[in-house]
């Protein structure tokens, strides 16, 4: 194994360090619990946007904390969930008395340890609302999932959400705004080659040196198909036209419901994509994978999307939810009306998404 | 050879062909000869500011195209200079009527060529100046480079120049800027694996599964040490000391004399860091390295730079400057006045840089 790190039991702790040293006109970091928070929390009447998961996703989550974007974000050890006293001191620190939103990737220590923490917040007086992602396409049901995993789509949503908090939406609105952002997301990812996590030493899974795994999760969980490596143009058309034929999906998503005081399951379904639709797309790097290939990448998601009547109206592209060095790719598809649009255009100031400020 | 391309010898034109197709805002690319420029070029009165060099090192430099960095960038083949009918074209195509600032790395191929665009352009009656970045304290000569190699400064030099001529800099106090953040940046590098061209599907250099180098260049020339692989710390302090305590650097750089109409060799220092300086920190991913590692690297050299009585105004974090998929890191010093680190803070919009609109 060959990183820079030191010692592999302090790697999360000292990457952490060395975060708060870089920005501490952004944020600080919060150990024993750890938490990563806005420097200028809380911010008053404003609704606490807070997420969190395992750790090899950077700058996924604490990346993201700014103005704009996330007021905390908890961070797990490497690919695995946080616990809930983090979520639950974080909510503490930063909310500004209009309520806290947690956003949950869909991997089941998280939405239970989410669900924990907004009880326990809960319990303090304060109102919460959780939200889950579960926007990727590639399989039902994987190794550390029920239902479809949280991936791409979930950078948006912070986004857009984040924005929309710092726009002063209440918690109701906020929380339909980012439930909207997820069933109108969705997300396929693929792997040139496992990561290595620092404690173990070892892939997290075998690729033979010629092979690659299309719908592969971000902790390299099974994907669809394994293959000889081919030409990008055919890699990315598979996961495109998977995401853009992607029937309507329906589900039930665990919620707190206000008026009866209770988790309850509600249906969702995130509808189809069918041409006329306006989206965002996001290219992302699972980490190794250079910028300059996601430009390829690009080339070919915009090709499809214009066969298909679809219109491109913004784009991210770049390494945001990595799996440490994993190389490989994912895309997201977001369909976005005007509001989406004008909050992910929005000023943000985070470490990783700057713009407008 | 595992990447996201198509048929090897397209990649260059297909990765540009999906940059322009994400960033029709920011900047627009011409083939035949190929560069990349402003969407809003020519900026009337404006020097126009290019750069350019062997791809492989993105986002540098196509992806500091746009308001506040570069006007244009003339990327070469894969680790190949360009040629100067790319960069005589650019300038052509967006100056502004104030000349020209040629921003040039130290590789022998990149130096003749800017010179010959350089004396292209005089003919057609503009006025240009070339500064040439060779800041790498690693070694005295390099497989492509007399002296040292351009690199990390490079992309500071771009960023803080880039700033001037949108404050209307004339061209001779913009010359003078970008040789001043010269002889005042100091970078190494280091890899952990080489990476592969794809035309050559090949490594650029071996290492073994346990080994690193340290002092590599951007295009894998060699280094200072090769080892084991060390905890970070001791990496990083090893490249860190070697940059602070680097002795003055004389040299002589050919530049253009206006009044001489000719070129002549002018003899520059590089000044020693000192307790008390003011740096600019610059830590950046090869390509393969993620942020997460970046910042265990920041933690370390921040440490550093405080026991050494220097304090950091800025910093820099992230893949800015790499080789292709290469892991490994590189640092940057800058000692930054005032002056400079109002022009680091100010407005830029590009692909990779953003913030401040």
């Amino acid at each position: 194994m060959k990183k820079l790190i030191n010692n592999p039991e302090h790697v999360l702790r000292e990457q952490l360090e060395g975060m708060a040293a870089a920005h501490p006109d952004l944020l600080k970091v919060h150990f024993e619990p750890t938490f990563i928070y806005r420097a200028d929390a809380p911010v008053k009447n404003k609704v606490a946007v807070i997420s969190g998961g395992g750790s090899g996703h950077e700058p996924m989550h604490g990346g993201f904390v700014g103005h704009g974007m996330l007021d905390a974000a908890c961070p797990g050890e490497i690919f695995t969930s946080p616990t809930p006293d983090q979520m639950f001191e974080a909510a503490g620190k930063v909310h500004g008395g209009a309520g806290v939103l947690y956003i949950v990737k869909n991997y089941t220590g998280d939405v239970m340890n989410f669900e924990m923490a907004a009880d326990m917040v809960r319990e303090e007086g304060l109102t919460v609302q959780n939200v889950i992602i579960d926007d990727d396409v590639a399989v039902q049901d994987s190794l550390y999932t029920a239902g479809r995993r949280g991936v791409g789509t979930t950078v948006l949503a912070e986004k857009i959400v984040g924005a929309a908090a710092e726009a002063g939406y209440d918690l109701k609105k906020l929380a339909d705004l980012c439930r909207r952002v997820n069933t109108n997301g969705r997300s396929m990812g693929m792997a040139l080659t496992p990561c290595i996590t620092p404690t173990s030493g070892k892939p997290s899974f075998e690729l033979a040196d010629n092979e690659i795994e299309i719908g592969i999760g971000i902790h390299g969980e099974p994907g669809i198909t394994r293959s000889e490596i081919k030409p990008a143009d055919e890699i990315v058309e598979e996961m495109t036209l998977t995401i853009i034929e992607d029937k309507p999906y329906t589900r039930y998503l665990r919620e707190w419901d206000e008026d009866k005081g209770d988790w309850i399951e509600v249906e969702r379904t995130d509808p189809s994509y069918k041409e006329g639709d306006t989206v965002i797309v996001f290219v992302n790097s699972m980490g190794g994978t250079p910028v300059s290939e996601l430009y390829g990448v690009y080339r070919k998601v915009a090709e499809i999307c214009s066969k298909k009547g679809m219109k491109i109206s913004r784009n991210l592209i770049g390494p945001y939810i990595t799996s440490i060095e994993m190389q490989g790719c994912s895309i997201t598809l977001l369909k976005a009306d005007d509001e989406m649009i004008r909050l992910f255009d929005a000023p943000v100031k985070t470490p990783a998404l700057k713009w407008g400020i």
